[in-house]
């Protein structure tokens, strides 16, 4: 059965009974799972993961939209997190039996949809971008709320699909398509933190490390260690074994061990096997020799 | 969703029409998934490998007892493979969402009904073994097919269901529940069969070695390697990560490498996000992070 993971993210994080349409208006749509609803009150904004096939997750998405237009007014809206719109992010990630460029056909029917029935500009990103400058969230999203008029009104930033103005309460949308992203975290064994700092550049692809890392170096002061905090953004292409090792050494060169590792939230299953197969050096592996694939997720 | 695996071994490995009548007994439960069927003609024996819940696995067993005990005679019967009676040898193991007693349960409740239905005697092994000695497959076995009159006249072995004397053409038959096993072989960079077999003495239960290994070295000629073949029979408590480091080590010993390591056929995939969690250091981590789990067999 293909699986589809689709994440928005809402700039509604602190009135519960908003949160709670928004829960509702996923579920009107019973063939997709929602896995996880979670908000940030000083980010102002709630984060839900769902999985689905691609027709039905395009319609709990619509339905998401009808009311969080409905019920958000970006006017009125603040907090800690950059945002562009009321349904500020939409990716649609491949699971399982799914490709990428379904993902992204996905993406644009989804984009068009949403573009037509809220009258709403609506910018496509990742996977699905139209451009090379939009594939970047943060690139599109600078600016934020406020600076949309402005933006939409230079010929480079004329939307993927609805109109070139704003939506009055609910802004634009981005929608798009992308791998999987992994949260992993590396804790050392010291509490200096201008070495997770050191480890986190040397790995980040914006400082010259992996193509797919994005890292920050972080203190853990409750329990006087640092942690080297990152995104895996692609483990396909950058896997999280050779990530661990990197900062492993590293970390060596200054003297400090790893403590442990850490994965928050959800991860792909094949993810950790492709590390399983890495250190145990199996040659010739294959999905289907994995009892679940051959049960779960395969058809039965 | 409850999984628990069977994997039957039949005592016909030749004759295809049998096999095909085997095959589609076990089909005509239509709730049970075959996932492999396997005959080795040298060994004149099938292996079946199908997954269910409780109710329809012992269906799809009787069914197949109902086409071996009808089809095959022992005493017509040779091959290379020691081995009891018709359907010789019937292990349920838990896969998902089941625990270990009730693949016990199930293993007592076929075999009281196999007993009875086919007038057979009937073994309890491994897990649903009635005495220590009866855990042990090999000790049951002993004597095969032709010794099976004596051995069931002595009081000791009385079999756990049906009468104290062979079926006359399907002998006796050993039904019990285990832990899924793992076929797992590491690869040397060396054609020195000696060092091999010095790592699987190491490895192995019976010579002093871990608790669930069992071991052998082999040479694989037409690469002008050896390797050590093993059968990990519970990987929750010898986990393959910890064999494979300790065949590593001992092989530096030796100044042999490790060229590489193989899993043969199905392994779960708690046996591999295991091996990845050690490597990775990974704190924390519950099964309920893997997506697929969270998809798939997890009632979805």
């Amino acid at each position: 059965m293909p699986a589809i993971e689709c994440v928005p993210n809402v700039s509604e994080g602190r009135r519960a009974e908003v949160v709670q349409a928004l829960v509702d208006a996923v579920r009107a749509v019973p063939e997709v799972r929602l896995l996880d609803s979670s908000s940030d009150p000083s980010h102002n904004r709630s984060v839900f993961t769902m999985v689905g096939e691609a027709a039905s997750l395009k319609a709990a998405i619509l339905s998401l939209f009808e009311t969080a237009t409905a019920r958000i007014d970006l006017r009125q809206h603040s907090g800690e997190h950059p945002r562009l719109g009321a349904v500020d992010v939409v990716p649609f990630i491949p699971i399982a039996d799914v490709t990428m460029t379904e993902c992204v056909e996905l993406a644009r029917a989804t984009a068009a949809d949403v573009a037509r029935r809220f009258d709403l500009p609506v910018f496509l990103y990742e996977e699905a971008a139209t451009t090379p400058e939009r594939r970047n969230l943060e690139h599109i999203r600078r600016g934020e709320f406020e600076g949309l008029s402005a933006k939409l009104a230079r010929p480079e930033w004329v939307p993927d699909f609805g109109p070139a103005r704003p939506h009055p309460t609910a802004g634009a949308s981005v929608i798009g398509a992308r791998m999987p992203l992994i949260a992993y975290n590396v804790n050392l064994a010291t509490d200096r933190l201008e070495v997770a700092k050191k480890i986190a550049a040397a790995v980040r692809h914006s400082s010259g490390g992996f193509h797919f890392v994005k890292a920050m170096g972080v203190s853990l002061e409750d329990r006087g260690i640092v942690q080297v905090s990152m995104n895996l953004t692609n483990y396909e292409k950058t896997p999280i074994f050779r990530v661990f090792e990197a900062v492993k050494r590293e970390a060596e060169r200054y003297g400090v061990a790893v403590l442990e590792s850490e994965i928050i939230g959800l991860v792909p299953a094949a993810a950790l096997l492709g590390s399983a197969e890495y250190y145990l050096q199996i040659a010739g592996f294959t999905p289907q020799q994995v009892l679940e694939t051959r049960l779960g997720l395969d058809g039965g």
